[in-house]
């Protein structure tokens, strides 16, 4: 049966990942990916509802960090971009010269975003005074908008998100949730009095990543990115990347300290108690639908997906059995669905005239946590059939139902973030050796693509570079945290604590 | 006091509206319209709120009439374009010439939504090989997709909604809410298997519109638009328009029957259960910021907002009075303020170190329906004092309070319809007398552009173009319900229960 069961369900073996993700996404209904532009899905009920559960959770996060939502408008004028790129190039020259950014005057050069952005030249059959862009991330038209509410002391801290859709003009290849042109984003930005307020932030922002990953079940690498990889306009990046089961790094949220080194661009100051005018310091803080692509990946399996509690539309798939037979099933199964809902369970009945088994199928490819089967039989002996997505079946009295539910929720997160665990361990190992040679460096052993490599390292760029360019790989910068002890870096053979990990990033 | 405290609060008096509207939205907060582009308004947290729970309200009615929530992408290519305006150009020829739509054989021609759009032609510094634009409206990428996804009457209906924000290239004056060119946007598409099944959805939609209204506390009138003003590719269209304190309306709802007029073009058709191929019939309903618009515009007065319970992002303001003489007063207030909460009322407590009296303006300017007051003489008494901001103050016990909050915001929702309902009965009078003389037809009395004129009318689309003329209003259509008995119609003098509106449109 095992091969035809799959072979019905049309979905490939997981353990050739990037043929098993594409099929899955449309299969377990998430999206439709016909629409005829490259890397702009439509998004279907299932596959929303539970970006939306997702997106409640950080509006959580914000609502108790006291942040407040805004919506800034998708597009921007070209000047405005200006001024950003202005200040990017000053920030780039500044560091390859590894001096101030103060000390340095440029003339006005094309960077940053420019090239990656749709451009709105017409209005109607009018070509437009001013070109205008779709926000590919919103620092340039929010802090237009901040330099005019922050007038005092008083003002600060402001902390603002959106959630909103951005676009990227991708030419990568294109991938469901993780690399698409029109991106379902969240972003908040706050503005500070100093340095120390800024970094304050970057340490909570740190904290709502590491709630929400325990909530989806993932477990990330978290590192300060290189200096040439930090975000254009940033002092520091931090990144939160997932390892893909093909053992490629998947960037899933970032925060980065900004200092005040927008604050002259964008004319961000504000009259301190002394009535002494300061610069404001600056941090944001992104995530994407990339959180789904990630649980899509890290939890799914030959099956299907397999979705967090947290997160799954359906917590509780309710299936009447021989309902038909015995009119009673269905009337308990829509009180006991009553029941479950009045106690914050989200749960579906599904009543369709469908065999069993065939709903099984369904619910496992969309990795609802539990199914409930109550049948003639179970009315009697006052119980039902409990299967958990995860594995295991067991039967369970009706009494005190909603309890023994949201335990075997619990265990499912459990089970999840264990096995996501263990299999991010799986993919992580030693570096091998790295030797000096008269023809240059050479590793001492085989680099796999599928790997990620973790290794102290203390060096310097061209350090790094070397171990890129003999790995082929990507640094992801300064793990977080560090070795508890030191340990001599791979290179220099200096002694250090700082950890560094090297992968294929998407 | 009066003057002085009205130029404090900078609101000019609601009886120039034109004045009063766009200042009111800045002042109390809901948007912020100094974003560099014209039309396109930052939603500032309060209003962001209070339009997110207008779009609950909407959720609501979908899921209780079995549609399901899609995001289709924001950009359309233009190929896609040409489909529809081909589609409208042979509509609008098939009108023009009084003949089915079939009978005619069209070249492709320029129409529809072309000139409203936003074009985007570049990617990066590319030129776009296929120009796309932003939906102006989603018939077009639904469609597309809707063609993919109906194969057999199994399939349908399809019931489907988005609420997204969508792209008009306004050239009018815009307004907040009213005429923007991002807007936020509620759209539901429907597809059956035959016109009786797209006719029950029309009248599904006329209910919901009706329990929407109610919610709202907004009177309506309810008209199938005349011909020359039915939306492009429409059967007919039925549109919902509010009557604004200045006598303009302001269409805030309208549902489309589009019987199988887009069938053709965007091959949507199914296989019946005889195996026969058969045309699918569609509707549309939409909605969209422009509610928000007139809950600000009908029900606020010369002290600010009132915001209808249904959507207030506070029902109720707690405001401890003399906290720092009593401690006990504020952890009475936060007591009482989680048993509202835990009974479903949206309760915000005003901790803030401001006198009472600044407390009062500012929730008076925002429009929060209720205010409760709790000082140290109060909680001897366990009583505290309520305050309705449609008027009025009374002591209430503390006792049962939640039961008391409920029953003074249904009197709230209850007044607020009255006074709207009222209001609108003084802006709507009969049309004076129309005669024709030598010279054309004269009216029998002055047009107030500030009114809105009913009438009996069955006449032709010349006679209609008359009374347009003479008025210098529009027609909104034949109302809904018309009159119960008949009367001569103004022009004809024929007998007839059609009864008409004309007015200034927004």
């Amino acid at each position: 049966m095992g091969k035809q069961g799959k072979a019905k369900r049309g979905i490939p073996s997981k353990s050739d990942f990037n043929l098993w993700y594409p099929a899955i996404v449309e299969i377990a209904d998430l999206v439709d990916k016909r629409y005829p532009i490259k890397g702009m899905d439509v998004w279907k009920p299932y596959g929303l509802r539970t970006m939306r559960l997702i997106d409640g959770l950080t509006r959580q996060e914000m609502a108790s960090t006291g942040h407040e939502e805004y919506n800034f408008p998708l597009l921007v004028p070209e000047d405005l971009l200006d001024k950003e790129n202005k200040l990017v190039s000053r920030l780039k020259a500044a560091r390859e010269l590894g001096i101030d950014p103060s000390e340095l005057r440029l003339e006005e050069e094309e960077s940053g975003f420019s090239k990656e952005v749709y451009w709105v030249t017409k209005g109607g059959d009018n070509e437009l005074e001013k070109p205008m862009f779709l926000r590919p991330t919103s620092e340039t038209p929010m802090y237009t908008m901040f330099s005019l509410w922050v007038r005092n002391h008083a003002d600060l801290p402001l902390k603002t998100f959106q959630i909103v859709n951005t676009f990227r003009y991708e030419t990568k290849q294109t991938r469901s949730f993780i690399r698409v042109r029109e991106i379902h984003f969240f972003e908040a930005h706050t503005v500070h009095k100093n340095e120390a307020g800024a970094t304050r932030q970057i340490e909570e922002d740190a904290k709502i990543v590491q709630r929400l990953m325990h909530d989806l079940c993932i477990p990330v690498l978290i590192s300060k990115r290189p200096v040439w990889d930090t975000f254009p306009g940033a002092w520091y990046s931090t990144a939160v990347d997932a390892v893909m089961p093909n053992g490629r790094t998947l960037q899933i949220a970032t925060y980065h300290h900004y200092r005040d080194q927008w604050a002259e661009a964008f004319n961000l100051n504000y009259e301190d108690s002394d009535g002494k005018t300061q610069n404001c310091h600056q941090t944001t803080f992104g995530m994407s639908e990339r959180l789904l692509g990630a649980i899509v990946g890290m939890h799914g399996d030959d099956a299907g997906l397999i979705l967090p509690p947290s997160v799954a539309p359906h917590q509780v798939i309710l299936m009447p059995i021989a309902a038909h037979i015995d009119q009673k099933v269905s009337v308990t199964v829509d009180k006991l669905a009553e029941e479950l809902r009045n106690n914050g369970i989200r749960v579906f009945v599904d009543h369709r005239d469908l065999r069993p088994g065939t709903k099984h199928y369904d619910w496992e490819i969309k990795g609802a946590p539990i199914r409930l089967e109550l049948g003639p039989r179970d009315l009697v002996s006052n119980q039902c059939v409990l299967t958990l997505r995860t594995g295991g079946k067991v039967e369970v009295s009706l009494d005190s139902i909603s309890e023994t539910i949201n335990s075997k929720l619990d265990n499912i997160s459990k089970t999840l973030r264990e096995r996501a665990g263990i299999h991010q361990k799986e993919l992580i190992q030693q570096l091998p050796d790295l030797k000096e040679t008269d023809t240059g460096w050479v590793i001492d052993g085989v680099i796999d693509e599928g790997m990620v490599y973790e290794f102290p390292f203390d060096g310097n760029d061209a350090d790094a570079e070397i171990i890129e360019k003999i790995t082929g790989l990507t640094l992801l910068g300064d793990c977080q945290p560090c070795y508890s002890e030191e340990v001599p870096c791979i290179i220099t053979g200096k002694l250090t604590t700082r950890k560094q990990h090297i992968a294929r990033m998407y």
